[in-house]
């Protein structure tokens, strides 16, 4: 074991995954991190469903064809990717690395599934679930997106059922409660700041 | 291994060190998390060592004599305890267990020496060790409280080199550095809150 100098020692970068079952607000907490001006790299996913109203191609997600999605498959440009609902959604590997050289802590968003999948690939990977207060909350924050139709509903609450099961994968959870987004961010960013505060720091090798 | 309901988890109250050299600021910070309201129970260490101008007994520190502090140890009323300096330190058990059993963290200062104790006895204390930016800014701290003779100084400058060897034990470092004291108590506060929304959370056992 090299001994470590205090006054010498350089904090690592993290790689930081925010999941969570489907409508706990994933992708509400990231967009207002970034609002609230979080100094981290906001890793953009690639997927292939359709844009939702208020949503801007290359800020809340690249908007891409099948095609182009099986290209960069086939490219393995992507290192991590899945089939959520019918829909492909996967991180482009260069923005993370790019971001990583940089410094940046790098913060991307996935479901369940694919926090696994990076938990097997990147074990340093600082994984944070996120949940609901109860699963009547839940219920009824997919119930008001109305963006699906009632059989997805379904799909959705039971698939949710079953990633709670997979909580012990993960190195924290935060409660994402209804009204509370920025006390959801700020557990978020606390936790950021913990782990570069590590005396045992994690080292990502992508 | 039990598995975590999300839902009905209950965050379980931390122990928590603030160590570090002498000189560091660790005295400074906890008077500052106090200052700011955080909400956590700050332990009042016993010591025999006399009462600096502006301590106030009771809040920075239980002033007791060297008998008292006899009849604690005797009487087994001490978490841990230590010679610093020629003086007698101890944490009162009794309020610690009083401080979890309300379900708050509970935040005790200990010297590099103690932090060693307490990581055996409670090997799932949060320790972090509090360092300087660098050893010129410790010796500068350490000369301006004028509180020691020149031969102490000396002492406690060879004791900080030998004590930063020791920080392989400690879960977390914070470099305290000059004039950020608020930093110093932000970062602290962001690993408690990191702590308690930990998947697999520590427990303590006393």
């Amino acid at each position: 074991m090299t001994r470590i100098n205090p006054y010498t020692r350089e904090e690592k970068p993290l790689l930081v995954v925010i999941s969570g079952p489907s409508g706990v607000g994933k992708d509400m907490a990231l967009v207002r991190m970034q609002e609230l001006g979080y100094p981290f790299y906001f890793v953009v996913t690639a997927t292939t469903r359709p844009q939702r109203p208020g949503e801007e191609d290359g800020v809340d997600y690249f908007f891409v064809s099948k095609a182009q999605f099986a290209e960069m498959i086939e490219h393995d440009d992507l290192l991590e990717y899945a089939i959520v609902y019918g829909d492909y959604k996967g991180i482009p590997k260069a923005q993370v690395r790019k971001a990583l050289t940089s410094g940046k802590d790098v913060i991307m968003r996935i479901d369940v599934q694919g926090a696994e999948t990076i938990r097997r690939l990147v074990p340093e990977a600082v994984l944070i679930y996120l949940s609901a207060e109860s699963e009547e909350a839940l219920v009824r924050r997919l119930s008001q997106r109305k963006t699906e139709p009632e059989d997805q509903l379904k799909l959705r609450i039971a698939t949710a059922r079953q990633e709670q099961k997979r909580l012990e994968l993960f190195d924290y959870i935060v409660i994402n409660e209804e009204d509370k987004l920025d006390d959801t961010c700020h557990k978020i960013a606390s936790i950021i700041t913990a782990e570069r505060c590590r005396v045992h720091q994690r080292e990502i090798n992508l």
